[in-house]
C-alpha cells in the first residue's frame, strides 16, 4: 500500500459547500445530538466567512416536507450562490451546482450535509471522480444513527475523501495563531464551551474582567 | 408505602438558585456534553428570567483555581443577589444565602449547579430540612460521572426532592399556553434545535417565512 | 418502608390515555428509536382495542408546529374522545379530558405520551392525586433524552404511579392464554419480530406453512 | 421514610422458583449477552442444588412456539416439581405453582425467570401480597431491553422485593466459607471466568497444578 | 493508494441478493434491534420490487433450526428465483443460485444477509473475485455482535465492496426525485417514520389532511 | 412517604471501613475502569488519613486466590485495625471485625470494598440493622458488572444507606475551604487531574508555576 | 485501490496458533465480557479439533505473574507443539515456534491470543512478512480496552491481515454442511446458546425431545 | 492491494514527540477519562525514559488560556528540547522543532499529543511526507469526542501512520523480557494495575511480601 499523499487545505484554494441542512431533513438526523450538531454546522458556516471561502449552498425540495434551509445558514451566507435542486438528489448532478463550484476557481472542496450517506457521499465521490481533493466534515454532517454513518464514511475514505472536523479545518487552514490571534479565538470562544471557559479564566486570574 | 403527595410547582412560589457554575468547575462536568450542558443552564437562566422568578447566584472562590461564574449567568441577572461565598461547601451554611434565599418568601426552590453531588445536593438537603419544596434541574446540574451523578441523584430523591429537567420545569411553570404563545414560542426555539425546526418547517408550509 | 400493595391491571376497571403522539413532537423523541417508538406506540393502540378498553385521544396545538395525531391512532380509535386541547399543558387542566376520563368510570389509567416529563408526568402525578392508580406505559411515550425519561420516571415513581411496558400490560390484563390463544398470538406476531418468527418456525416445523 | 428492615437470606428456610426458561422464549432476551446469561441462569440452577434448596420449574405453554423448558434445567432437578401450566401467565394464579411453593414449607422466595416484567414480577408481587420474602435474581432473569427491564425492576422495588444477583445469593446463603470452602469454590470457578484463573494461577505460584 | 474509483449504482445493471433472512436464524442476530432490522430487510425488499431490480432469494437448510425464510420476503417477490440450497454455505458455492445470479445479466449485485460474516461475506468475497460490483447493505443485514460485524465489513471492505445501506441505495438508484416524486415518497414514508411525520404534519400546514 | 431526615457527615462522629480490597479480587470488578477506580479507593484512603477518621482494614481469605490487601493500604493506615476473617463472608458476622467498629465510638460508617454486593452491602446493610448511620462510596466499591452493581445500590438504599462518592464525603466532612486551603487543595490535585489542571493553569496565569 | 484478492480458509492448508491464553494475563482482558471470552476462546479451540488442523500453544512467562495456560486449552491439545518461551514477547522470534508453524507445512495461520495488540499482532505482522495468509480470530483475542483492539486491528488490517470471527473460520473451512452435519452442529450447539435453543424448540416441535 | 510492509520499532532508531499536552487544552479532552489519560500520557514518558529515546516536547501559546505544559512531563525530561511555538499551530511548521527531530538522526517517530485530529494529526503527517515512519500513540493523544478522534486516526491511517498504543509501544521496543525482567515490570506494574496485581498476588502466593 503506497500512502496516500498529503494533501493540505490551503485557504486560498478552498470552497465550503453546505448541502441540504434543511429544517425538516434535519429532524432525521440521530447520530449527533441537536445541540452539538447545531453548533457543529453554525461553527463550519462561521470558519467559511472568517477565511473568506467562497461558499455554496444547496437545498433539496424545500417546498415540501424537507423544508428550507435553515434560516441561520441563508443569512450568515447572503451572497453565496444558493443552488435549489429541482429535483436530483446528487447536487453534481445538477449543472448549476457544479458551475457555481467550478466558477470558484478552486481545487479543495470542504463539504458537509444531511444526510451523510446521500447528500454529502454522492457529490463527493462525484467530485473525487473529476479530480478535485474533498475534506468530508464529518461532524457537520449528520444521518440516520452510527450504522449508515459508518458506511457513508467508509466509502468516501475508500474513494479518497479525507475526513476532517470542523476544528481540524479551522487549524489547518489558519496554520499560524500569529495571523490574527483575536478572529482565531473569537471563532473558538463561540463554538466550544470548554475553550471558552479557559479564556475567562485565564482573563480573571489575569487579573481582568 | 404512602406516596408522596403532588407538590407543583407554581410561578408565584418559586425561586431559581443557581449555584457554582463557575468557568473552572465546569471542566469538571463530565456527565454530558458541554455543547449540550451549555444550552441547558442558559435555557434555565432564560426561564428565570422570563417567568421573572428571584434568582440567587453563589460561587465559591472565585478568586482561584474555580474560575469566575460564567459571564453570561451574570450578564442575565444583573439584579440578583450574588452570594460569593468566602469557603463554605454547602450555600446553605452561607448566612447572606440563606438570607437571600429566605427574602424571596418563596417556598419552591428549583437548584441547578456544579458539582451535582456537591453543590447541588448539599443545600437541596439542608432546605428539605428546614421545609422548603426543592426541585433540581438535573439537566442544568453537572459532575465527574455517571456514578457520581447516580449516586447525587438517589440521595436527594430519598430525602424528598424532586427531580425534574429545564423544560418540565418550564411548562408547569406555565401552565397554558394561552398565557403567551410568543414568550414561550420564543425560549423553546432558542433553546431546542427540534422545536425550531419545526417552528421553520411549519412557517414556510404555511407560505410565510 | 412499608410496601406498596399489589394492584392489578384489570381490563374491566381500565382505561387508555394517550397525549400528544403528535407527528411534530414526535421529531422531539430522541430516548429511543424511532422504528421502535413507533412499533410500541402502535401496540399499545392495538391492544386498547383488543381488550375493549375505554381509549381518550388528546393533542396539544394542533394546528401549530406540533402537528396533527398520527393518523394511525386516529384511524384506530374512530370513536375515542378525541381532545384538542386549546392550550393546557397539563391535559389534566383540560375540563373536557378530565370529564372524559371520569365518564369512562375506571379506576385505573394505562398512560403514554410525548414527552414523557410533561405529557405524561403532568396528568399522571394529577391523577395520582384524585385517587387513580397509574400505569405509566414506559417504552411507548418518549423524550429528549435519558436524563430526561429519568427525571421523569423517577418523579412518578415516587408519586406511587407503576411503570410497565406495553408487553406486560398486555399480559396483566389478559391473565390466561386460554382466554383467547390466537387472539393474543396476533398482537404479539404484529409487534414482536422475535415472537413472529417463533411462531413461523414452529408452524414449519409442525410440517404447515 | 422508614428503612425497609434487613431480611437475610437463609438456607434452611429458602426455595428456588425457576420461571419459564424455555428454547423459545430465550430468543426474545436482549437485555443481556446470550452467553452470559446462559451462565448466570445455571449457576444458580447449581447454587440451588448446592444448598439443596427446593426448587421449582415452570413452563407456560411448553408444546408452542415458546419451546421446552431448556434440558439443563430438567435435568439438574429431576425430583424438582415441575408445572406445565396450562394457560395461566402469572405462575401464581396457577394452583399447583402455589401449592408446590408452600409445601416447601419456605418463607423466603429466591425468583429467576423469563420475561423479567411478566414471569417474574407477576409471581413476585402475588407472593409479596401473600407475605412472603422475594429476592429476585436480577441476573438469571432476562427480557426484550433496558427499559422493559428497568421498568420490572422499579415496580418489584416499590412492592418490597429485594434485587439480588446470584452470586449474592450464593454468598448470603453460605456465610462462612469455612462451612465448605471446596464446595463454593467449585461453584464459583465454573461459572466465574474471573476466579477460576485466580485459582489456577494461584496453584501454579504455589507449586502444583 | 490510488483512490478506488466511484462505481454508481444503475438502475438497469444492478441486482438485489437476499441470503438467509430465515426465521431461525434471525434470533442470532443481536447488533441491531429486530424492530429497526425487520423494518430495513423489508425496506429493501420494497426497494427491489419498487425499481424492478432483479432479486434472488435464497436460504440454508429451511427444514431444520434455521426454519423458513420470513414469508413476508416469499410475498413480496413470488416470482424471483428462490434457491434452497442443500448444503453449500457460501451461496456462491451453489452452482444454481451462481446461475440465476449471471441469467439476470447484472453486473451490480446488491446483498444483505444473516448472518454478515458469512452469507453476506462469502458470496460477495466469491462476487468481486468473479468481476462483479458488490454493494453490502449493512443495515439489512445482521450478526451475532458488533465486532463480529465490524470484522464482517473490514474483510469485505479491504476486498473492494461498498458498504452502503437501504437509504443510500434508493437514492443513488433513482438519481432524480421527479422521476417520481411520489412512489419514492411512499417507499420513505413507510419505513422511515420521520419521514412520515414530516408529510404529514406539512400536509396538515398546509390545510390538506 | 415521609422523607429520610438528613443525616449529614460528621468528622468527629465517622470512620471508615474498607472491605476486601485484595489483589485476586480486584481482577473480578469490570463495572469501572482500573485506573479509575484504582485512584479513588487510594483517594478514599488519603481522605480518611486527612480527617483522621479512625479506618478499619479487613480481609477474606488472604492466603488464598482472593491475594493480599492492596500493599497501598496496608502502608497508609499502618496502625489501623487489620482484621484478615477467618471465613466470614459478611465482615459483620466476625466478631473482632464489629467490636473494632464498635471501638471507635463513631456512629457513621463510610464503607467501600469489593464486590459491592457481598462486601459492601452485606456488613452495610447488618450496621443498619444495628442503628449506624452508613453511607456507601459507590465509587470506590467495585463488582461484576452494571446489573450487579445496580442491584447492590437499590437494595442499600431501600435499606437506608446513603449512596455517596469520595468527592461527596470530603466535601460534606471538610464543610469550609477555609478550615484548611492547602490540605484540601492537595488531596484533589492528587486524585481529580481535571482540578490539578486548574490549579496548574491558575498558578501559571498569576505569574508563577 | 486494487482490491486484495480473496484468500479462502482451506482446512487442508490452514494452522491455529494460541499465543499467551494464560490465567494471570485474562485479568488484563476488558474488551470483551469474561464469560464470552471464554466461551469464544474454547470455541476456536473446539473447531481447530474438529477440523483436525494442527495447532499451536505458546506462552510468555508462565512461571510468574502472567500465569500458566488455561488449562482446558492444554487439555484440549495434548499432543500440540507447547513453546513455553523464554523471554521473547513476540512469538515469531522464538525460534522453536516458528520451527513448530513451519513443521505443519500450512500456509493459511488462524490467530488468536491474549493481549491483541502485542501477542497477536506481533506474529502477525510478522508472518505476513514471511508470506503467510493471516487470519485473525478478532474474538477470540482479548486486550484492555476498546481503543487498544482498534490499533491493533487497524495495524494488522492495514498489513494485509483478515479479520475473522471463530463462527466465520468454522463456516469457511467447512463449506458445506452435507460434509458434517451432526459434528458442525454440535460444535455450534456447545458454543452459541442461541444455536442450541433452536435446535431444541426444532427437535421439540417435531414431536422428539 | 498490496500490504503495507511491517516497519517494526527499533529502540536505536526512535524519537518520541510530546506535543502540547498542556494544562487548559487537556480539559478539551473528551475522549478518554481524565485517570485512564493521565495515566498514559505518563507512561509513555516513562517508557520514553526507561529507553532512553530522544524525547522532544513542545507547546502551543503557554502563556494564554491553553497553559504550560504539564509539570510532570517537565520535569521527567529536564533535558529534552522543549519548543514553545510562538504561533505554528503544525509543530512541523516550526524550524526548531523540526530541526531538533532531525538532530536525533532518528527515523521512527513515536508521536502524542492534545488534541490528536490538530497536534497529532499535522504533524504526523508532515512527518510522514518527509520521509519518516510515524507511529501514533493513540490513548496517550485525546480530542473532543469519538468522532473527532475516529476523523483523525482515519486520515493518519490513510496515509500511512500505525496506529499503537503506549503499551504496545514498549512491548515492541523491549522484544524480549530478558533483556530486563525487573525495569520492565516495574513499567507496567507503576502503569497497569491489573498487572501490579497480578505481581502482588504471585508474590505472596510464592511465600513473599
Amino acid at each position: 500500500m503506497t500512502s496516500k499523499p498529503y494533501v493540505r487545505l490551503d485557504k486560498d484554494n478552498a470552497a465550503v459547500l453546505l448541502v441540504d441542512h434543511q429544517t425538516g431533513l434535519l429532524s432525521l438526523v440521530r447520530d449527533i445530538d441537536p445541540d452539538k450538531f447545531k453548533n457543529n454546522v453554525l461553527a463550519l458556516s462561521d470558519l467559511a466567512n472568517y477565511f473568506q471561502l467562497p461558499t455554496i449552498l444547496t437545498t433539496s425540495f424545500e417546498d415540501g416536507p424537507n423544508g428550507p434551509l435553515v434560516p441561520e445558514l441563508v443569512q450568515a451566507h447572503p451572497r453565496a450562490p444558493f443552488i435549489a435542486r429541482p429535483g436530483q438528489i446528487n447536487a453534481w448532478d445538477n449543472e448549476d451546482f457544479v458551475k457555481a463550484v467550478k466558477a470558484t476557481g478552486k481545487k479543495q472542496l470542504i463539504i458537509a450535509g444531511v444526510v451523510t450517506e446521500v447528500c454529502v457521499a454522492f457529490p463527493a465521490l462525484a467530485a473525487i471522480a473529476e479530480g478535485f481533493d474533498v475534506f468530508v466534515v464529518t461532524d457537520a454532517s449528520g444521518t440516520f444513527n452510527e450504522v449508515t454513518r459508518d458506511s457513508a464514511w467508509r466509502r468516501m475514505e475508500a474513494a479518497g475523501a479525507q475526513l476532517m472536523t470542523w476544528f481540524g479545518v479551522a487549524c489547518e487552514l489558519h496554520r499560524d495563531w500569529r495571523n490574527d490571534v483575536e478572529g482565531l479565538g473569537t471563532l473558538f470562544s463561540n463554538h466550544i464551551p470548554d475553550y471558552r471557559n479557559l479564556m475567562n479564566s485565564y482573563a480573571r486570574a489575569k487579573g481582568g474582567q
